[in-house]
């Protein structure tokens, strides 16, 4: 981490454990208002989830982990027998803030394995806990900065970048997964422009990305969705990358909805197009990326932004809330340890014999 | 007009001539309020202009028109000469509201070419003025109208049809330019929906589209501009039809921010893509798409959305007001008379000479 501090020191943590205590920073006042929160019940935690006070994959994992011992920690008086109950219904309790993040049940299955062993009290399980949430966290920080190592080399000087939506320092540990690239390369002082789709309906580009980016001193310029072509067409654009949801077998990416547009002008202007993940992102046990699910969000978010209206009431809406790139339109997929490329059937295959 | 007054009923009109007075449809207040603005000065009509009361180039050289009698009608009562002179001069002030807007310019210097008859008095002159704002507003019709006639066959039952930013009624006189297409169509029975992209940053496409074509009773569904490759690889999207703003003379084509990429991805799933227009939008004296300014907005548009800010104070942002869609990604120019289509350069040429 020493290499990336300078850049990284501005953007605050999205999730932070200190002096045994839990604290969010609240992402929907962003950017408006930097508020670390401090989580002292399993409500407060699910709740900070559900409402998205802490978003991204990697990020709801770790708050949840941490979260867990937040929920448990004023009962290590019971018995060691009884405490293991409670660990079990909180942990299904934080675990149905949203069901779809899938680090959040794997975070939470991951706790719930040390149950399995002895311990000398509740006190003492209680602390291996905190342990178990604080290595959740630690690998998140290699795999973020394992990424950027990766991806970093891909950026050039005098280059012009976009990305679209946040998969950013915001939704891991540090770093973010594509813009870890970014960060990395800004570290290693190359001089090179980031464009930032806004990202409707939810403007995670102009809130976040630009904002974090900005605040790490990484040259950024926001635009709306709908200017991506134009950009390319003038000749700023060098090369795209974006985080996922899931990768499946074939090499499909379901991403926030627009991934799929940006693509297809990247591909139309021969524009390297890459997407950066950590390898549990990567879903082996689905083949094809029309076999994943695509969650339809309320038509409101189309239609009010924040609390002002743009269109009328009643006015039929679509939302859906991820769109999937076919992987012929994906130039690699940056992982922690190697970039994987066409043909992607075979290369994850290939990446997760060695694994 | 009869045969698509059931539909257009329900449409208000954005200019309208009543007992000698001009009313203006206040296009800032859509969707949330209809109100008609009596316009009782050239002051007045000037500021409507400017601020987007009135909006879409025919619309504007009506209102215009229009606006040139109310700016003279209170001095009837001086000398032709003197009245003459007063004619110009407000001519010249109206000009000055949007210097962008081709039609405003036209119908100025085509309500000037009367000043070169006698009259027996001002009073004389100030109706035949009247007369032709009126003839100015009656042709407009006729011309959306041989759109709608045009292209309205493109659109066939079951089709799902795209369009981007507002070409529509409340741009025009009546029935729009790509709109026209689908109230001719919609009064000849035909089922079809029709996918309105929100056109970010200005949400044309939220607050007048979507909000015109519901009125009329047309099956409308508002969508982000970053669905719209979603809705096309879905299979939902048949065809796209857009407005512009200028079409040169080897038929690339400027219109509103997001076009272009709708262009492509029309393109890469095999999607026709029409733009609608007067032959009054063809610029032959422009060669090249390269040639045409591209007017840069403020940032402000983007950072700030009816006063609620979503990107932090100071983020760099592009605003490019239009973008350039080459001829190549063009499926056919739909203007009054006919469906011009490529090779362009000689389509158009052909075109004209028989004018």
């Amino acid at each position: 981490m020493s290499n990336n501090s300078a850049a990284m020191q501005k953007v605050p943590l999205s999730v932070e454990w200190k002096d045994g205590e839990l604290y969010l920073l609240d992402q929907t006042l962003l950017p408006h208002e930097q508020v670390m929160e401090k989580q002292e019940s399993a409500e407060q935690v699910w709740q900070s989830i559900k409402v998205l006070k802490v978003r991204g994959a990697p990020a709801i994992g770790i708050a949840a982990a941490y979260g867990l011992c937040v929920a448990i920690k004023g009962h290590i008086d019971l018995p060691l027998s009884e405490f293991k109950e409670l660990v079990k219904e909180k942990a299904a309790y934080l675990d149905s803030s949203r069901p779809t993040a899938v680090n959040l049940g794997w975070a939470m299955r991951r706790m719930l394995v040390l149950l399995e062993k002895d311990y000398e009290d509740s006190s003492d399980l209680y602390n291996q806990l905190v342990e178990e949430a604080k290595l959740i966290h630690e690998e998140d920080k290699a795999i973020c900065r394992g990424i950027g190592d990766q991806g970093a080399p891909l950026i050039q000087d005098g280059m012009g970048v976009m990305t679209h939506c946040n998969a950013g320092a915001l939704a891991t540990s540090i770093l973010g997964t594509a813009t870890s690239l970014m960060y990395v390369a800004h570290n290693q002082d190359k001089k090179f422009k980031v464009f930032a789709n806004e990202t409707r309906p939810l403007f995670q580009g102009a809130r976040l990305t630009s904002w974090e980016l900005g605040k790490a001193g990484i040259d950024v310029t926001l635009v709306t969705d709908n200017m991506a072509a134009h950009m390319m067409a003038t000749g700023q654009i060098d090369m795209v990358v974006v985080g996922t949801d899931r990768v499946v077998a074939n090499g499909d990416v379901a991403n926030k909805i627009g991934t799929l547009g940006v693509a297809i002008l990247a591909k139309h202007y021969g524009i390297p197009f890459y997407v950066a993940c950590p390898s549990s992102t990567i879903d082996m046990d689905t083949k094809h990326g029309s076999d994943i699910p695509i969650e339809e969000r309320d038509g409101a978010e189309i239609t009010t932004i924040m609390g002002q209206k743009v269109a009328e009431d009643g006015t039929a809406t679509r939302s859906p809330a991820f769109d999937v790139t076919p992987n012929e339109l994906v130039s690699g997929i940056i992982t922690e340890s190697e970039i994987i490329r066409a043909p992607y059937e075979e290369g994850l295959r290939e990446f997760f014999k060695g694994k």
